[in-house]
Formats: structure tokens, sequence, C-alpha cells
């Protein structure tokens, strides 16, 4: 059993995105340069961390599209459904709910939680809005373990209190506000403003440095 | 000019947004271990990420929260204005306009684009929505080098093709496709789904192998 590091774990959807258009544009094989143009990743990168995949690509005619995606799902667990719950039915998790992407990589919409009685009942993506305080019983009963966070910042920790107390795994965090959970819950923060502060440093044209 | 590396960089909005919230709630000072809670990263490594902004932080004191703020912001170039325009007027597009955090980050939504004229002219988060053709003279005009990408997928290339063409510097990439633009534009790519794809080892309880 050889252990994938974490820093090729991080490139390997992006990988499997481009994969995946290949293989929708009908094509068998592909190359590191192909892949590292659709990244912006070296190509000698990305022939590193193939090679976790027993993957070396054979000169001239380079790497099987469908064996790769194969492993690759097979990496990250795309390869079997996953349900997950999203809270918040407002724009953010209405445009989530209706992402076609989702199915495609196996993940299911099994529930979406609001606080609100009039959106309660509504359909978004095909899944009928549930009440917020049929959180914990609902995911229970629905063996859900992931959940997307897309509520107003001021309810952002008391929902994931909840969220908590019905044993969730992993919450996908699309509020600016920073949640406290016991460690055994994973959250991955995903708010728009982070990424851009994060983008903002490249404006300068170089990496930013301190006196 | 001591050079701050990148991994201490993506680490800068996740302790930003703690300690305007730390702000927020009244304290002059903090302590690493109280960032570590908040951000789930170790409080030695904060310490040493923290070292890069001269902040060694008062044994029994602690850091000081106004101070590492104005670093942190003149480090990421968010301590003045900058100018964003959003491509899509859809769910995803009017849940970022309608962000609060924006605003405080500096961030000022200057054009939402959309090529359906029944949304061209409506109004989100106070800016009207402009046609997709005025993009390339809009952006000039308007100085925005900023562009967030929430098109639908079969549209991702062909925007992005604008935004070039518009003189773009950074593209934030809601979309699922892997968009090929020059190696002068930055792309950063935020799909939920490529999001929920990385989250997906955590819930093995392990890191993932091959065989």
């Amino acid at each position: 059993m050889k252990k994938v590091p974490e820093g090729v774990i991080e490139r390997l959807p992006a990988y499997l995105n481009c994969l995946l258009q290949i293989e929708a544009e009908g094509a068998a094989t592909t190359s590191s340069k192909r892949l590292g143009q659709m990244t912006g990743i070296n190509p000698a990168e990305i022939r590193r961390d193939l090679v976790y995949f027993g993957s070396f690509g054979i000169k001239g005619v380079g790497y099987e599209v469908k064996y790769l995606i194969k492993e690759i799902k097979g990496i990250l667990g795309s390869d079997h459904p996953h349900q997950i719950a999203i809270i918040g039915a407002g724009h953010l998790g209405s445009a989530i709910a209706s992402h076609n992407g989702l199915r495609n990589h196996g993940f299911f919409v099994s529930a979406i939680f609001d606080k609100d009685a009039d959106k309660i009942g509504v359909e978004l993506g095909g899944v009928k809005v549930t009440a917020l305080k049929a959180l914990p019983q609902t995911m229970r009963k629905r063996k859900i373990s992931i959940a997307i966070l897309a509520v107003p910042p001021t309810a952002a920790q008391a929902v994931a209190d909840l969220l908590v107390e019905a044993g969730v795994s992993v919450i996908l965090n699309y509020t600016s506000v920073m949640i406290t959970v016991p460690d055994a819950v994973q959250v991955h923060n995903s708010d728009p403003v982070n990424e851009l502060l994060y983008t903002l440093h490249y404006l300068s044209g170089k990496r930013p440095g301190v006196k």
C-alpha cells in the first residue's frame, strides 16, 4: 500500500475533470502536456503525480483516459454514490442543488433544509425543502455525512452545531464565518471572499513580500 | 524584503477572517491557540506563519488584533479597493453579488453580465445587469481585472475568451469546465463538485492509498 501524498490528492479533482472532458471529446489517450494546458499545472509535476497510479504513459501514445478516470475515482472515493445535504435554500443553495455536475460524480442531494416557512416544501432540483428543525433526524435516517453550509453568516455556527448533533463528517462551509466543530469533523472553507483574497496577490504581478 | 511563502499566503484569508471576527467581538488581543481552534490549523504552524509579519505575540498577552489585520490586508492587497465583474446572473451570480462580505474586504461588484435578454437591466445587489456583448469595452472602461465566472458549463470557454480579450488578470472559475487561457491570466477553480471530491477522502477516516 503506497500512500498518495496530500498535495497529489489536492490536484486529483482537477485531473479528473480534465480527463472527463477529454473522454467526452472522444479521445482514448491524452498527454501530460494537454493536462498541463488545461489545469495550468507543470507537465513534469503531472507525470510525477500520475506515477502513483501505476500510470507512466507510453511514449508517443500517452495516458489511457478511461483507466486513469477509474483509478482517480477509486482513490477519491467518487466511484460509489454519496448522499449530501444542503442547508440554506437561498440563491447559493439553489445554485448548488441544480448543479448538473453533482450527479455525474456520484453526489446525490438527498435533503435541503431551510428555516424560512415560505421555502419549506418548495422543490429545488427535484428535492423538497425540509424544515431546519427536522435536520438531525432526517440526516441520521438518510445516512447523510456530507453537508453544504449555505446559510447567512449569523446562522452559521448554530447550524454547524446542529450538523454536529446529526453526526456529520464533512462540512463544506460557504459562509464567511469560521465555524468551530469537534476535531472529528472536517471543515472545508469555500467562501468566495476568501478565494478572492487569495487571488489578489497575483494581481501585483509578483509574489508579495514584507520589509 | 523577505518573501512570504505561497503556503503562508494560502492561509492568510482564513487568519484575516478569524481576526475580523475576534475584533467584532471587541477583543484587542488573541492567541495562536484561539486562531487554531477557529481555523483548524495547528497553533505552532500559526505562530511560525505570523513571524513573517514581525508579529511574535507577547507571552501572556498574545497578538495585537488590529496590527495583524492591517499587516495581513497589506500583504494580500485588500487594504485598497478592487473592482470585480460577475459573469452570469443566475442563482450563483446573484448569491455572490449580494454577498455582504465583499465590500468589507474592499471588493466592489462593478459590473454583472448576462446573455439572457430578460435579465439585462435587472438590479442585483444594486448593480444593473449588462449585456454580455458589452463585456470587453465595459471591463476596460471600468478597469476591472478580476472576474467571477458563474455561467453554464457550455458557455465557460467562450466567456473566458471574451474575458481575456477584455484584459482580465484573474478569473475565479465557478464552472466545472477547465478553461484554457494565456499564461498571464490566473485561474482559480472553485467548482463545488471539485471541493466535494477533495473532501471525500476524509470520509474514509484515513488517507487513501493505492496498492
